[in-house]
């Protein structure tokens, strides 16, 4: 038995002379504020600031990491309630996961979930069969306690600034109930437009006749769409908002003839649109979206490269997001091309690219990045969201971008209490990272601590204009 | 000169703390049985049980590894007896393989010879020209004594299970001699069809028509052609075969209509097909496997991405398999949907991926494998079975496979002298993995305890139902 | 504030015992001689011998790695005075880059211009915002000793071989006024016709005609361009060249024959060839350019892999090779067949190959290298030419290809104050390598001797041919 989850010197070197360098630039950042400009907690937890519920509905339900390490070993979904509006026996799900921990060997959503284990609810000893129920009531517990509220542990967390990620359709209630209710925090929506710019979303043309309706646009029309949009843009910047976030299947961008644009909108708003046509689309949107960000100023994000729904018999059963996305090798080089042709040298613009293909790192994107002055690396996203991911990344993106291209940490979570976790680790492996060239005497120990200072906190502030 | 051809601590981390930990977990998993789901070792070797042949034919003559390296560097494949029924002056291509002994350095190649020379030849001094006949002279003395025997060497190396690789139309002898012999050893075939699935596979249309004969079914059409493989498969379990092998050019699987699959068949069969029709009936005949597997159980391994015979001159001098076979860029998130859409939630199908594209493994194979409950991925092959190469398996495909959807090593290779050195290798390398996973605190010593075993010796007899 | 801009142990594992070996490595070799056999110095410099002019138009103005990182960061080209025949106020200039010197931490270029600053001028503080007249003036005043001037600065560096790249079309007068100067080194041009084997290129049919009046060929027909073609060959022979040298946009190659080859040429010298023609021309022309080097013994360089002018902006206002090409993804395994097929055994051709893609290492290049007697694997290249990039490439090509199948390194360079620079980090980060493996005793000390030898000078004489 352990007595420990988390160690205090895990993820850093170790060589000695690195692990020291990684422990005392890690000092000097471990207590700087989160800054989280990407992720996908939900405003409402802050609007009503109600008690999270039991463990199983907190920590198995909506985490597509857990759950699908749990079904690629034979366990059943229906079991663990996924898809279902309540679960019905929480204890007998949270004993499920509880008997497979041991799966998660190895694995960051492991070393997340200790870490919450262990700082948050004070348990020591491994989640497994054996302490399932120790854990579960430990948790159930904690979470009833006024300390466990959401605005509670948003200010524990120490968290000054929060983005959501929203439609353009949300009314955007329980942001406005955040600012109207007086409480000093900054939680800020982020404008997600793919429902109503990829043809292939569900109810796409019945989506974008409701953005019209409620912009009072004509969104029949490929003026009155693009009006549309812009005024939802300007609802979001209103409250907050400074960036928006593109999930298109690649990253395709296309620069039309407005009179060819119009002509593909009618096409697309028809319902007649080939497959080409579709992506044609979505490529010309990525460049609409930057126009309008040369003027409004909204940081652009573009998260390419997810072949969403790859297992359809999940995908009917338990709905969208469930863990059946599978990455796909993704060209940003010619892709990017017509956009950037157009804006790239656009001071006023900043497109923060995102990747699920490693092999760009060092072949497209540090070198994109480190050469159009609108593009920003993205930190190591989803399935490289994890200790070596992260290590690949700064080892493959540095030499050619440098530093300063890139964009600090996103922790892109629907799981709020993983967020210090999840931080917690980005902070650790650019300690680690820095750790090791200054051992190997690639950088001064005092510029890396100003290099680790930046990469927590002084670039996601700039990047994201925040 | 050095004293010793390898040493004890080979492949561990040289950071002392990773170092101590990689000692400790290898001494608890070097010894344990080996076992072998996948590999190339000809059944009759165990049969007939006769001596090997002299040093060159042991090591030389059948090994493209080796030949393969001297080839390209100059030496002729005719000075090496290559492709010859027999070597006329075996010590002659013996002395030429020690005087370029020294372009194996840094490759798993020479660790595998030099473990091989050591622990069971007693040599100490390396292989090189001066060398040569000292080698020669003592590898050949022992190859004449009873414990260098087949039989004796498999109990020597510890062997609990060994497969062979064959095809459909094999007659199996050499199996059923082994089995009536009462000698207590676990040596099983694996169903390999490439030959009977693959329209470009030489005399294909003159292969399917043995099939018939053999099977009593009438392979001109395409049930009798789906009944003689299932009665093949049948054949094939009735000697102790659990798996079959799949070696494509790509991972391309199709999911036609019944009918279709018909018309398709009759095309290919009359031998007018064309590239795409050949493409396209490989990837419907790995579905019909698979459908056949989730009947009878046999395990799945699908080999793709070899582009073989690529130099034709070799190919036609000196036959197939002589070395020249090199990878492609291979898609598994595309291609593999069909058949997963069919039977990738079924639970009696078990599917090992393997991969000759190291790009795949974050990016492809381990969200696959990490989602699909039929997946498993199979250890790093051919190009990539070496040190560095299962180091990167292990860092690009653990954080989100975890790592019990891996099943354990496959030492691939028809280098029956080579199998302890290979098992030994991988397992160095696991240790070495978990040592550092322990020393950055991100796995507890005792938890890497059981997961080298299972990494050993559990994960691979689970997922080939052994 | 450091007391030195670069350490001793620099590069060198932190981990002390691979270290010692890496440092005894490195002693044995960091004195030998410098083989530079591909870079792009310039001839000029050394034939007439002047004073190399101020910091920025020495540091700044012609190293694209310098200017596009700061191009990223929002820095005007205009300000760098970046393709202008002459900078006004190269004091302002550097001060620009002095303040952004920061930048480029965790950077190549930061390492080698660092060894510069400290080895050649003696400069011990970072540069900044604060010591850019200091470093200004110290450089300034120095540059015009004679201990500066280009010829003097050779012999320091102690070059063996310098080689630049020259057009078919250039007359090598430089060459010539070298060699009739009497001055003892070795500068040697290479073959690099790509603006005259590249449809693409601008102005390539005036290009082939000048190349016809040059060598008093009808380059209007197919027979008398081969001729022109082979008879500049000789002329650059006759001044020392051993190699040519290819930048396509892919490594395609074809086999054409002869009366195809005579149309497709016919097609593009009108100048009405489409993009798969182009592309097409360009692939028989690598075979073209095999066969003469089967013929005359040049070695063949391919350096495929680079969109060029991804920025046309940049491209029109600031002229080409302005830091704003991009690589992408390149095929060997099926792009190199048809070259292969023709003379990849032939034992008077060798090929060096390099790449802008990684993933390519360890799946194409290395087993290609590993097989073909022709082909040799260059190191890396551009982006992948830093320390990070240098050790994935050990890292993933050696156990496939081994060091034999290597040629040591390029510099690659326009910045001639970089060279001992940036041979030193080769040096370094191969004594690193190796370092690593005798201390995991995957190699024995006195083998990384001779190892380290060869990748630093055996090597790269041989594959030269110098």
């Amino acid at each position: 038995m352990s007595l420990m989850l988390i160690d205090e010197d895990r993820l850093f070197p170790a060589e000695p002379s690195a692990r020291k360098v990684a422990r005392a630039l890690y000092a000097h950042v471990r207590n700087l504020p989160i800054v989280s400009p990407h992720g996908h907690t939900q405003a409402g937890w802050f609007a009503s600031n109600g008690p999270f519920p039991d463990p199983a509905t907190l920590f198995v339900q909506p985490d597509h990491y857990v759950f699908r390490m749990l079904y690629s070993q034979g366990v059943s979904l229906d079991d663990l309630a996924i898809g279902q509006p309540k679960i019905n026996e929480p204890r007998k799900v949270w004993g499920i996961f509880a008997s497979h921990y041991y799966l998660f060997r190895g694995t960051p959503t492991r070393m997340w979930l200790d870490y919450a284990f262990q700082e948050l609810f004070g348990l020591h000893e491994r989640l497994s069969e054996k302490t399932a129920d120790l854990y579960y009531d430990t948790i159930s517990e904690k979470l009833n306690t006024p300390e466990f509220l959401p605005r509670a542990l948003y200010q524990r967390f120490n968290i000054e600034v929060l983005a959501t990620t929203d439609s353009p359709l949300d009314p955007l209630t329980h942001h406005k109930m955040i600012r109207d209710s007086g409480w000093k925090a900054r939680i800020i929506p982020a404008f997600r437009p793919d429902s109503v710019v990829d043809p292939d979303f569900p109810n796409f043309t019945g989506l974008i006749a409701k953005l019209g309706e409620q912009s009072g646009e004509d969104t029949s029309t490929w003026i009155g769409y693009l009006n549309a949009l812009s005024k939802a843009r300007a609802r979001f910047r209103a409250l907050g908002c400074t960036s928006t976030d593109h999930g298109h299947p690649t990253a395709q961008t296309a620069d039309l003839a407005p009179s060819e644009a119009k002509s593909l909108f009618a096409k697309v708003i028809s319902g007649k649109a080939d497959t080409a046509q579709k992506e044609l689309f979505r490529a010309q949107m990525l460049t609409e979206m930057a126009r309008m960000s040369v003027e409004d100023g909204l940081v652009m994000q573009i998260h390419p490269g997810a072949v969403r729904n790859h297992n359809p018999f999940i995908a009917e059963r338990y709905g969208r997001d469930m863990g059946c996305d599978i990455p796909q090798a993704t060209d940003y080089v010619h892709a990017l091309r017509p956009l950037l042709n157009r804006f790239g040298n656009d001071k006023n613009l900043t497109i923060i690219l995102f990747t699920l293909d490693e092999t760009t790192y060092s072949r497209e994107l540090a070198p994109l990045a480190g050469h159009y002055p609108c593009l920003r690396l993205g930190p190591p996203w989803w399935f490289h969201d994890s200790p070596e991911g992260m290590m690949r990344f700064r080892e493959q993106a540095t030499e050619t971008a440098g530093f300063y291209n890139t964009v600090g940490f996103n922790d892109d979570t629907r799981a709020f209490l993983s967020i210090p976790a999840r931080h917690d680790m980005a902070r650790r492996i650019d300690c680690a990272f820095l750790g090791r060239l200054v051992a190997e005497r690639r950088l001064d120990e005092e510029e890396a601590f100003e290099v680790a200072h930046e990469l927590t906190y002084g670039l996601v502030k700039k990047a994201y204009r925040l």
